[in-house]
């Protein structure tokens, strides 16, 4: 029987979470995997805090040294969030030959080749499916089960906080700021909500995933983002009648030798997988030129899910004891995509006069942007309202017609431009 | 480099698939994995027969000896199908320490205790991802990425024929046979298309992901099948009116101790991430103690997906060289469940007679069965139907309300019994 001790650095929610895994199937793991996981050390901030959590208080220290230096540890895992300190232990401890199990996604997402160097030089192994999509192993799966496959394209619902508000306004017909406050008060979005309603979590996280499909690195600075905030019960209510629904989608391809990624509110087609996504799960759809479509779907949050993957990276750390795996990033860099194409839902309002439609669909015309499917709505007032579903179109191109239609006398304002993806 | 050495049994549509992807990605798989694979013999029936695939006519070969008692084949990946010879191959490759992956879902489902032991014996490899759901990682991720929990439960579709024709009735309101020709003219289904609708190939998979999941052997034996061929378009209209969909579930449950295993087709809400799976896509929905709910979804057959997850194993077999995963079973053997739980859906054609309704429900309450939802349709020629969905009622109470209402002087026909899961 192999033993492995464990130090933790957090002792918050998912430290909570790790410990409970281990008290109730850390003998179905030592009988199923031969290995018994002991945690040996927990770093924290104040030792004399009061916790909830059932641990020695013995093994608690607010030095990360005694840690690094511990002979005894095998195994460090590290969900403490942010960037600093936990970039540093992180580094340090591999230094020391200490395999890593991390849940941090923006630690990854900005060092990721700076740690996984000095986990080369040690020999220790460097490990964050948690840092993804939560329990859902996406990481695993593409690095591990689709090594046969160049992964085309992948499109995630990886922002759990965004997809519950999306659906309760969508399942409601309620307004943005209203759902907002109710998770909040739920405690399903931060008080400062920034992180995720403007997309940045999600950023971090297509960072990560999309590094690993196309093994190349995806900088944060690479990935254009856009949050939710101006998503309005209107627009999902037409999406319906236009068949889509509204999610934030992380998006990245691979095309014609350029990667492209980005995070937006995106028009998805009712009947695809990632529409029935509802409330605050996870999903990645993935395609690969050989195994086709794929969706991986779960809980991307929470002490118990999260901890599922840091355990799973536990026992894989120490089962791949000097033979780690590494995910090797191809010697030839790809360029970057800025003038994508997409479809796009346009929806303006403008002054309900003869001739309004004609007009508009001209400039959208003279920008090289056709149409899928037009809507007219009257709003009284002498307002009509104008929804457009455009074929694909360039980012300039629709600017330039976005531009157009905004000095357009008739135009009183445009009130969405929402991409489509099917 | 690590070079190697690469046999094929069998040179059919699969064999194509392997061969395509080995050509078009085996660079990437070079430079990625550091892994150079050379397929250097493929056994087939017929040397001189002419084929369609790419390959050296050298290659080929008519005796299994040649290719288990040549040291320069590493691996030997078989998609032959079908009991035998299959199994005596994989059996005697093993034999000669060669590392097996294999597509080959009846030879697991009834082998794989004597084959693994084969493998431990010689320290060969044993891999089978490719045998359940073609292209979707299951196998290996509940493997290797679900260490951490003790899995409860799983439902999967994991039949793309019966899901295929399944979707065809439920969007086109078509009947059973209508639909099953279309999908034989498309080759979707087999000219003898029983093993699928009867729920025969879903039970050896199910046998495989079941035994992988709960760590017990669920042999082929221990499992309920029933399969489609008595869905009627009726019954998915009432379905829907419900708020449920009908598809083909392949489901196994362990609690309280004991296994339960099961196929047969099932009422499930419109809003549950199965009910969009659509065609012939497959899914296994999966709850684990602490990661709760994942779905993985993807292509369960075809040339391609099938051939991805066989290369996938193929790498996995060579990368784990001298360290083969095995998974270990547990010590302690669980019971089989026979007399499950479940809420039930029921049709009857009744004489429309005042207080039949109150008669039938009468019959239930008797047999302890209580009422979830009940729907009431006058048919003409003094004759009603009346659908009922049950709450959660045993088996054997339903069998009894079944016999008792079938010589009930009212009941002109029990048409449809069907068990629902949420």
């Amino acid at each position: 029987m192999k033993k492995v001790g464990l130090a933790l650095l957090g002792a918050g929610t998912i430290g909570s979470g790790v410990l409970k895994v281990l008290k109730e199937n850390g003998e179905m793991i030592k009988n199923r995997e031969g290995l018994e996981i002991e945690v040996r050390r927990i770093l924290v901030r104040d030792k004399n805090k009061k916790r909830n959590i059932p641990v020695d208080p013995d093994l608690l220290t607010d030095k990360p040294e005694e840690i690094f230096l511990d002979e005894s540890i095998d195994v460090i895992a590290e969900f403490m969030g942010g960037e600093m300190p936990a970039f540093q232990y992180i580094r340090d401890a591999l230094r020391q030959g200490k395999s890593v199990i991390t849940a941090n996604k923006e630690v990854i997402a900005k060092h990721w080749d700076e740690l996984e160097d000095e986990a080369r030089k040690s020999g220790a192994g460097l490990y964050f499916e948690a840092s993804v999509a939560g329990g859902i192993p996406i990481i695993k799966s593409v690095r591990r089960s689709l090594q046969a496959n160049n992964i085309l394209k992948f499109m995630g619902i990886i922002n759990g906080t965004t997809n519950f508000i999306l659906t309760r306004m969508s399942e409601e017909g309620r307004d943005f700021a209203d759902v907002l406050a109710e998770a909040q008060r739920l405690g399903y979005a931060e008080p400062d909500p920034t992180a995720d309603v403007e997309g940045y979590d999600a950023r971090y996280k297509l960072s990560i995933l999309s590094t690993i499909c196309f093994r190349n690195r995806v900088a944060v600075d690479n990935i254009y983002c856009e949050g939710i905030t101006k998503i309005s019960a209107d627009d999902i209510e037409y999406a319906r009648q236009l068949g889509f629904g509204i999610k934030l989608l992380a998006i990245a391809k691979k095309q014609n030798g350029k990667i492209e990624a980005r995070v937006h509110p995106t028009f998805i087609p009712l009947s695809h997988p990632l529409y029935a996504v509802r409330d605050s799960y996870n999903a990645i759809y993935i395609e690969g030129d050989m195994v086709g479509n794929l969706m991986f779907y779960g809980r991307g949050a929470g002490d118990l899910p999260t901890a599922s993957a840091l355990v799973s990276d536990i026992v894989t750390a120490c089962q791949n004891e000097g033979a780690h795996h590494r995910t090797r990033l191809d010697e030839e860099a790809v360029a970057f995509e800025k003038d994508w194409k997409d479809e796009y839902y346009l929806r303006l309002v403008v002054s309900d006069k003869p001739g309004v439609l004609a007009e508009i669909a001209g400039i959208l015309g003279r920008h090289n942007v056709s149409l899928d499917s037009v809507m007219q709505k009257l709003r009284g007032n002498d307002k009509a309202t104008l929804i457009f579903i455009t074929h694909e179109a360039h980012e300039d191109w629709i600017n330039g017609a976005l531009t157009e239609m905004r000095s357009h006398p008739s135009v009183i304002s445009v009130e969405s431009v929402i991409r489509v993806e099917r």
